[in-house]
């Protein structure tokens, strides 16, 4: 077993996730580097920095550029970012969705025109395994068909038949590409997707079925593209009591710091988004408080950090002022430190959490969280 | 005097500059900081890593954005910067040759519309050493008219004689306001600008003339700025020895590694250029065997760093692969890696050529220089 957990506080879970990189320490927020690389111009040094714990790859991306063949011959992803702590790939599910274009679902796979060059590819799960295997991250996921919220019940209930027989031969290929002399990452353990879109039966028996493959860990998919936040909660409800206890549970690309709050508190273990880097990179800087905007006048001679007291390489050196006049001459500094901070925020507030929760006192961490937001925690 | 010349070896010198924010020793390259930050996303800290001795400013830029007040606020630019080295400023003259619109010319001063809003706005030598004041540096550069090769002859003249002017303005204005008492840098020191395009008579002329002012240092301006290579080497080979002995030399916006070298070799100390960091965000990598474009397919799948041997911080621990991955996706880290590269490749080039000073080495230097390069010194 891979996963345990050390502490609970209602549904909220303290845990730890063993990989071929080492501890995952949960919940866990997993730092976004879609093309092997933190958008804004951050490297593996400065992720140790920053005190990431995972940095989650995409297939989709990966496969397109440079091809997997050549992150195969680097070492894997490891070897070719110099990142030697955990990585998550996420399978191309997901951007086959968001981003190709021609898309064509049939029960073998998909085929698509990239999104670059128009050229057409066809991804299958076996060949989404096969890519991420080339990648050697330590969590593969599952190659999953994301339906838009909303879609009509039948579609959705075709697309989750679809989704667990794809999970099978994802798991299939893996075990096959594990047990070869010259995987990258043997140890490499594959994660199911929940699909169901604001379906309760649909989740939940879809849920039932892919747990029934006690894979090393289950995460929810098909969320935050198109519900409201109290969907998406309604569907956490629901759902997390049904997914197994002994696995770690991935809300997939969420969210905003009150959303991984609330997550974290309704059973949720890992979290992964692009907001803080895209905030980051717009000058929408995370606080305690709240965000800011650095671009505002208010700024422009101000002295302080963006916020007094955070650790971050940026706050520790440098002023608003600065930052504001950094992001309004369009220095590509201002990417940087912007997406620093935020990142730095984002892994402090879930070790913040990880604390709370070992303490006992998350129900107390969670009403000052929103407290200092002048929010009311959701129920 | 805060100049002295520890070695020579032909008319090449090892010397050492004292400021107000430490020593520089010379020959040294300034890297380029134009508004406050070094393009491609470097900080402070990343120019300490690099041993950067010199951050080089732009008064025309900071002028329009944030403008001196807000610097000055800030602590002047070594506090907005949080950068504690010495710092040199730009008058704005070449900007306003290069960049301003509508640009008129008077004895006064030179009346001119931003690039960035079409504002009109006037920039004198008093105004622009009160900007440079505000900026703190610690060598402010004389506002002058930077003319372009070539030029009437008689046009020339004139703007020598202007410039001339000029930098008895803005000695009287920088001797005001070091005296006040609430100058952010007290300590500023103000260097002379010779001008002249490619007139023999003119060049020597006006150096006569700005030698006889005893200012702290001279700089050799409106070069490289349309002139052949040889024309630049040819003016050197007569301006050089004109320039006082005891004061340093300081030859602007130049150039190549090899134009450096072949400087020094003229008797120069101080140099500077947007090109490393300019080819540093191109892909266009320098190495002792000349530069590489990384872009190129032949770089795809090798694992070696740019250069071998190499102790930046991209060098010790990324391939060409990835960094070739980062450029062709366009991620914003290429730059930042491309950046830092070329500019440790500048500041330890200037580190070898010091130690081949000290060591009365720098003729063996330049000959292994050129060779390695598969091209002949000049002369």
């Amino acid at each position: 077993m891979s996963f345990r957990v050390i502490r609970t506080e209602g549904r909220a879970r303290r845990g730890e996730f063993l990989t071929a990189h080492g501890p995952v320490q949960t919940p866990v927020f997993m730092n976004v580097a879609t093309r092997a690389a933190i958008k804004g111009g951050l490297s593996a040094e400065d992720l140790e920095r920053l005190h990431c714990q995972v940095a989650l790859c995409n297939t989709y991306h990966l496969h397109l550029r440079p091809g997997p063949e050549i992150v195969r011959e680097m070492g894997g992803l490891h070897g070719f970012m110099d990142w030697h702590r955990p990585i998550l790939t996420d399978s191309g599910g997901f951007q086959l969705f968001s981003l190709a274009q021609l898309r064509k679902i049939r029960e073998e796979g998909v085929s698509f025109s990239s999104h670059i060059d128009g050229r057409k590819i066809f991804l299958s799960p076996e060949e989404s395994i096969r890519t991420q295997s080339c990648l050697g991250s330590d969590i593969a996921m599952a190659f999953d068909e994301c339906v838009k919220i909303p879609s009509p019940y039948a579609y959705v209930e075709e697309a989750c038949g679809r989704t667990y027989r794809w999970l099978e031969r994802c798991r299939d290929e893996l075990e096959r590409l594990n047990a070869l002399p010259d995987t990258v990452n043997p140890g490499q353990q594959l994660f199911g997707i929940n699909q169901g879109a604001t379906f309760r039966d649909l989740r939940l028996r879809h849920m039932e079925q892919i747990a029934g493959l006690d894979l090393p860990g289950y995460a929810i998919g098909g969320l935050a593209v198109g519900e409201t936040t109290d969907e998406m909660y309604a569907v956490l409800d629901y759902l997390t009591p049904a997914m197994p206890a002994e696995k770690p549970r991935y809300l997939m690309g969420v969210g905003t710091p009150e959303n991984i709050v609330e997550g974290v508190y309704r059973g949720i273990d890992f979290f992964d988004c692009v907001m803080p880097a895209r905030n980051g990179r717009h000058a929408r800087l995370f606080t305690r408080t709240g965000s800011i905007n650095l671009k505002n006048e208010q700024y422009a001679r101000d002295p302080r950090p963006i916020e007094e007291g955070c650790g971050c390489p940026v706050c520790q050196r440098y002023s608003r002022a600065y930052l504001r006049h950094l992001f309004k001459t369009e220095e590509i500094l201002a990417l940087r430190f912007g997406v620093i901070h935020n990142l730095w925020y984002y892994n402090h507030l879930m070790e913040d959490i990880r604390v709370a929760l070992e303490a006992g006192r998350f129900a107390e961490f969670r009403r000052d969280f929103f407290a200092l937001r002048g929010r009311e925690p959701t129920e």
